[in-house]
Formats: structure tokens, sequence, C-alpha cells
């Protein structure tokens, strides 16, 4: 497994495809590399955290701006009905004949930051050039002169590389590359690009519902996510759902001298342990009770298309090294059942700001992802739950005096928005020429996915305009999406590109 | 008991003490309390840290004048062997005709600093003169104007001011005040302040050795810690140990999208708070094997003093907010045992930092107390065993690829230096009269206590002096020390220099 990677990561980006037309989109956005990423990395100096609003709005113009230079139609910012929260950027193109419409579908917001913990010299909003992953002995390197290639395995380094302006770009670069060919889409085309995808996308319904008559379409395309770590393209029939919860164990009102105090005034990152502790066993299964309730059980088909993906398992081992997961299931199956997962935690200070304290309080960040069948707030009340029946009195609020001397454990929750999952069939038939589409990039079919382990709000497509959802993503799987050092490899950026064209010039 | 603690606090600062020379004191730094909290507000503003060793030696240099200019003879920094650490700053008074000799501890170097958690206004090293304590509706306020008064109920913040500065400024004032009256101390006197008491006091014993000669006496007065928090005087004839580890849980090589991966790759924030959670039980016992081995039991006259102390269980589970204490013993018995607390947990984010991620790692700094018979080594010891009876691989350093793939659990852990714990005898005929001496500024016979939670590396005096110490604290209990936003109260600081200035005149 590990070999055939290796094999396809040097694969050269411009092999011939079975699609005639799709070779003239190679050609030609190879022929415009250094246009593309030059404008690509313009993009990405721009900040996009969804609650930097000054910052997302100049994201939002600057992506109209660019879709209007690109002949797209329409192009709007559409609001949601509460003031002040990012717009999605919408833009058309009506396809003479067509009967068919496709949306695309990216987010150009990014997840927080924390500048501090980037790579050396990486900054989220300083886009850098990389020879490869740092962490494989990449190096920045300059830009290459006008007339030089640029090598398919370079990285490009910023928050949003992949997650998600990677999509945006390419899903624009893919209509200007069909427009400047001449080449006819076979569907009519809409961009939507929303703002605060990474912020749990609270405002899309609003957005939806306003705009309802506009977003009439066959299918949603999503771009996000992304590829098969074995390096094989993924078509991706459904999401996790996703849902928070902020858990602060409260303790003495004051830090208190370990000495002095120690072991006799309770020690809230102590007892948050034990809590935490609580909730999975030895095996990865989550202990709070009818967790695992809910659940609908995978289709035969599902079942069937799990069976065709490559394991990755030993790989990723490897990869990300470690020996035993979590779970003793794969992590293709792990994937299809509700997880629970520490995103942070944080109780006084360590290394070099650590001292001989008893914190006055600590904080975990809890991370709930749901399947089809899984609501989010009763998988949140599960938990909740839980913690009470650990002797945790819970409250919403930083506690009163007369709480802390009427409740011997008391835990803050603070509930964050959710959605649940989302799932389209395997066997439907338009996205079934969507798989084609893709197919038609490299003549391979591509892997089909029941769901993403990620997140999107994909059910709310479903639920406004009662049209179903497809993921195709586009970036490497080692892109540190969510993370610090986010990045993407210009192999991915390109083929994204060949794809949507692909798709948007759609087979029978 | 919090009725008492109230009357306590509103008593006047300047009441007539039992000793005439006690109350010649009082008036005299009553009348040049300007002069005295001017000095010591300068002091207090430079950064005190022990690593950061350029401010280190200018607060040494600050002291040094400030002593020379007291007339304390001698005054000198005695540095380690080892360069570039925290000199001694020392100093000595020659009393004709006495035959006994006294060396006054307090050390001028603080704990680290986090400015960020300090209280809106405050900052560790920009002093403020507060009219109470900001958590019981304090505000800040302006520098009285020469001629008016200081409330004694007061509290000057600042990194420090109770712990160790202060001891340092109130034997200094003591000396001053009494050479000032032309009282005679009936002892030698020498001075002794430390400079990196906070980061272990790792160059001590060199510094013991090296000055052996000029450092000998009968006993060694330490001022550090705070009184009791009865609000009554106390003499401490022990410390607890101190030792450290920190721990490192590792997580995979990279952040990973936590629904891509949450829930099938090892999560290191679940597994540090398992390990944790594994080290008590309910009742806040050690639960690691042998933790409580090696205790000598309490003597005689040590149970005998406890069952003296005034309990203040109810009075601290009230000021602190909490209604279930840790252990089911009281804290003044709980201080007797060995302990070990969590001093601070760190996994990737929270609140606004907080990402959907799997951590790389999960940091946790522990503490370790120890009594009389415990070993530092030893006790770490028994910790690590325990890590490893938890299915961890143990290492020192960050692990290798091969380690990575070769065991499940990773914890690196690594050790800090320590010390053991230290007593002197209730009986010891020397601290008999320390302890008369404290009475006398009050008429009140203070309290006698075994061992103080805290520690302090006195061992060494004992060792490489062969002479025993006792502590004589001064600080408010509720000075925040160690922690953010620590204060002295200008009554306790006041009557530092009465107390000091009584021993330096000891009794027979």
């Amino acid at each position: 497994m590990r070999k055939l990677f290796l094999l396809l990561t040097i694969l050269p980006l411009f092999v011939l495809s079975q699609s005639p037309n799709i070779n003239k989109v190679k050609q030609y956005t190879a022929s415009k590399q250094h246009e593309i990423l030059r404008s690509y990395v313009e993009l990405l100096s721009i900040p996009n955290i969804a609650s930097d609003i000054k910052n997302i709005q100049k994201n939002a113009d600057w992506i109209a701006n660019y879709m209007r230079v690109k002949q797209i139609g329409n192009v709007q910012l559409l609001y949601p009905t509460t003031p002040n929260k990012p717009p999605v950027v919408y833009g058309e193109v009506i396809t003479p004949g067509a009967k068919e419409t496709i949306v695309f579908y990216a987010h150009y917001d990014g997840q927080p930051v924390d500048s501090s913990k980037w790579y050396s010299g990486l900054h989220p909003f300083k886009p850098v050039l990389f020879d490869n992953a740092y962490d494989k002995g990449g190096k920045p390197i300059e830009w290459p002169a006008t007339g030089i290639s640029f090598n398919p395995m370079w990285r490009i380094y910023g928050r949003g590389a992949s997650d998600d302006k990677g999509g945006v770009m390419s899903i624009i670069e893919a209509y200007a590359s069909i427009a400047a060919l001449k080449l006819l889409p076979s569907v009519n085309i809409k961009f939507f690009f929303e703002g605060e995808e990474e912020a749990g996308s609270t405002h899309l319904e609003e957005v939806l519902n306003r705009y309802k008559s506009m977003l009439n379409s066959d299918m949603w395309v999503i771009c996000d996510g992304p590829v098969h770590q074995s390096g094989k393209k993924q078509v991706v029939f459904g999401v996790r759902g996703d849902t928070h919860l902020e858990l602060t164990v409260v303790g003495p009102k004051r830090p208190l001298h370990s000495g002095h105090y120690g072991n006799w005034v309770p020690n809230p990152a102590m007892e948050l342990s034990k809590l935490l502790a609580s909730m999975k066993d030895e095996n990865g299964n989550v202990t709070i009770k009818g967790f695992y309730d809910d659940v609908v059980p995978l289709t035969a088909s599902e079942k069937d298309a799990l069976s065709k993906v490559p394991s990755v398992d030993e790989q990723m081992k490897n990869e990300l090294g470690f020996r035993k997961s979590e779970r003793p299931t794969s992590l293709n199956i792990s994937l299809n059942v509700p997880s629970l997962n520490v995103n942070g935690i944080q109780s006084a200070g360590v290394g070099e700001k650590s001292a001989n304290v008893i914190p006055i309080k600590a904080i975990a960040s809890i991370d709930l992802r749901l399947v089809v069948g899984n609501d989010w707030k009763r998988q949140q009340d599960k938990v909740i739950a839980h913690i009470k029946s650990q002797g945790f009195y819970v409250t919403e609020n930083d506690p009163t005096d007369d709480e802390r001397m009427a409740y011997d454990k008391i835990c803050k929750v603070v509930r964050s928005d959710g959605y649940n999952a989302q799932k389209t069939s395997l066997d439907n038939g338009f996205a079934k020429r969507i798989s084609k589409a893709v197919a038609m990039t490299s003549g391979e079919d591509p892997i089909l996915m029941p769901t993403l382990g990620g997140s999107l709000p994909l059910y709310v497509f479903e639920k406004i305009l009662k049209t179903q959802p497809v993921t195709v993503p586009i970036a490497n799987h080692d892109n540190n999406q969510h993370a610090e050092n986010e990045n993407i490899r210009l192999k991915n950026f390109f083929e994204g590109i060949e794809i949507f064209a692909s798709i948007m010039m759609l087979p029978k």
C-alpha cells in the first residue's frame, strides 16, 4: 500500500486524460499556472476567520470581483437576514439549451488560527511556497520566474489553502478554463461560496430561505475535504453532523498555592480528567448512555461501497506515527459511527507557564460527530446527562456563591450550535453521472464513499431546497486542515480544476 | 469562625504591643510609611523571574544598595560557582557582646507570570495600590499625599509583593527601625536573600558550601509563606519537600481533522485524562503504589500542636467557594501527608482557540509535595512506575519513529529537580525563644505549626551548615502567591517589620 502511494505521488501532473476536453483544460491551466497561482496567493493573503467581519467582507469582494473578471454572470453577495454576518458569494452561467443545473459549493472562511503554533517562517495569512511538506524535509522556495513551471509536488502553506479557498478557486478556474477554451458546459452552473462554514454555517439556512428561488438546481456539488488517503479521487455521498460542548469544571474562586492547599482544595484539572476519562473505555467506545442509539444502519449499497474502499490503516499509522488505533475497527468503518473527541484542554499553565497552583478552572472543548439518525441536540443531551451522572451540577453560567456551596462538583456547559448528518443515496442517478465525470479526468473510477468523516451542513440543501448534494474533495489528505501549517499540494489544486471542469461538461 | 475572622481583619494596625521596644518600632514605621512603601514599590517594579538573569541582577543590586543605605555591614553578592545564576544578597550586623547569631532568610525572585491573566489594570511588574482585594470589591487608588496615612487594609498588587520581596523588605526595615531608634539587637544578625527559590533553589547548596564559613549561626529564620488563615501569627517548624514531573502524552505526528480521523487516531488529551484520573480515587487518596510509604509519623508534640491549631476548614470553603474538600481530613492534617497535584494541563486550544482537531500532544504539569521520610527522586520513581503500569512506554525524549511504532501509548516524562522535606523539633529551645519574640509583638501566642504545606529547601541548612531553621511567615493568606494578582495587605507588611525587629531583639 505504502509503495503504491509513493508511486502515485510521483506521477506527473499533466498525464493525458481519457477525455480530450479535459486534456485541453490541463494544457490550458499548465500554460496559465503563474497567473492562476498569483491570484490564489492574493486571496490566501486576506485573513478569513468568520468572526472577523471586516476581512471576511474583503474576501467576498475579492472573490466577486475575480468571478466578474472571469465572465461569470449575475455575481452578487447574498447576505443572511441577520446583519453583519458573512455573505455568500453567488454567480451563475446559463448554458443555452441546458435543462439541468448544478450548484458548485465551496467556502472561503477558515478555521481559527494560533499563529504562534505555525512552523518557523510560516504564517496563516502570508502564503509561502514550499518544495515539499515541511515535515517531510520541505523548504521554502522563491516564486519561479515567468516561463519556469511549478513542480506539482510543491505546496502552498496558508490558512484556507485546502479548506476551502482551494475549492473556491478551483471551481472558478474550472469555468474560466472552459470559457477561455470556448468549450461548452452541458449544464447551467451556479456558484455558491459560503463565508462562515467553519463557524458552524449558522446563517446558511437564512440565506437559502431568502434566495430560495435563485438556487433551484438538480444537484449540489460540494468541494471540501481531502481526497482519499490512497491518493485516489473520491465522490462522497454524505457527511457526518457536528456539534460541540465546552465543559468548564469549576475550581476555587482564586488560584491557590498547591503546597498550602493542594490535595485538600478540589483540583478542577483532576476533576475534568476524571470526567473525560469516564466518557470512553479502553477500546475507544463512548460509554455515555445511549450514545450509539438512533443510528440508522448502513444500506447494502453502502456496505458494498465500503468494502471496495482501499484500506489505508497501515499507511496512516505509519504516516502519523502510532501503533494502535483508538477503536479496533478500520478507519473507514470507524467514520460511520458517532464520535466524541476532545479538541482541546486547558487548565492553568504548563512548561514555562507552569506554576505551583491549584487552577481555578479546567476547560475541555468536546466535538461530537453524528451519523444519520442522530439529532445534534439529543446527542448533546446525552453528554450532559452523563456529566450529571458523574456527580456534577451542570449550569450554563458561572456558578453563583450559593451554587458553589450547594454542590460538591460543578461543571459549566456551553452548548454550541450544530447540525445533523446527511446522506445521498449511492443509487442516485445524477450522482452516478458526476462520478463518471470525475472518472473521465484520469480514466480511473473514483472511490465511492458513503460518508465523509468530517462535517458540512448539507442537510439544509435537502431540507430547504429539496435537492441532494454530493461532495467531490480535491485537497491532499495531509493538508493540516483545521490546524496549524495548513497547505495544498499544487497537483491536487490543478487536478481539482480538471475535476470541476469535467463536471461542468457533465456526461449523459 | 467567620465572625472572628472578620473581627480580626478590622483591627487597627497600630494597637499597642506588649513590648515597649516593639511599640517604638510601630510608631517609627508609622511615621515612615511613605518612604518605606515608596522604596518597596520601586523594588516590586523590577521583574524578578529567576531565569531573567539581567533583571535578577538589577534586583540584587537594588537590594544590596538599599541595605548599605540602611547601615547594614559587609553587604555583598554571593554567587554560586555555576556562572550566570542569581546571586544571594548578603549582609551582616555584628552586635557588641552578642554570642548568638540568627540568619534571616527571604527570597527576591518570584514565580513565573502570565501577564494576560492578571485582573484588568493589574500587571505583575507595575505595582498598584488597592483599597481592598480586587475580588472583594477593591479598586485602585491614588498614592496618598505626604502626611496622609495609609489604611492598613489597603493592598499592593504585584509579583513578589508577598512571595517574597515582602519578606526581604520587612527584614531590612526591621533592622533599619531598630538602628534608627538606637535600640540594640540582642544577637548578631545575618541577612541572606536568595534569588532563585521559585526556580527550585538549584544553586543554594553551591552558595552554602562556597560561603560556609561566613554563614555560621545558631538558627535560620525564614520569612516566606502566609500567616495562618485565622489571621493569627504563626511559627512554622518545617516545610514539605517538593518536586515536579512534566508528562507529555504523545499523539499523532501532525494535528488531524477530528471529523476525518476522530475516534480512530488515538487522542492524547483523552489518554492524558485517563492517566491522571488513574492517580487519585474519589476521596483524594493517591492510588499510586507505595505513594504513602516512607512517611515518618507525627511526634506526640506535633500531634499536640496540630490539635491546638484553629480549624479554618469552613472559613476556607466559604472563602474559596467549594463545599467538599478533596480529602475528608481537615486542611491542617491533609498538609502533613505527601500530595500529588495537577498544576496545569494543556492540549491544543479551547474557547476562541478551539479547533476541530485531534491534538498532537497533551501536557500535564504535576507537583509532588513530600513529608519527612520521603525522598524526592523515589517519589518521582513511584509516579513513573505508575505511568508504566497504565500501559505507557515512558521516555525522557520526544519519541523516535521506531518508538512510535513499537508502543501503543507513549508518555514523555521530564523530571525536574527537587528537594526533601525538613522539620525542626517543636522542643528546640532556640525556636521556643523565637516564638516568644513573635508573641511579644501582640501579647498573643503564635500558632505553632509542625509543617507548612508549601516548600522551601530548608533541608540544606541542616545538611551543609548543621543549623536548623524555623519559618516565620508574614503575608496575608489570600495573597494569590504563585498565581496572577499576587498582593500584600499593608497590615501584614508592617506587622512583619515588628515581628523581625522583635526577633532581632531576641529574649533570653
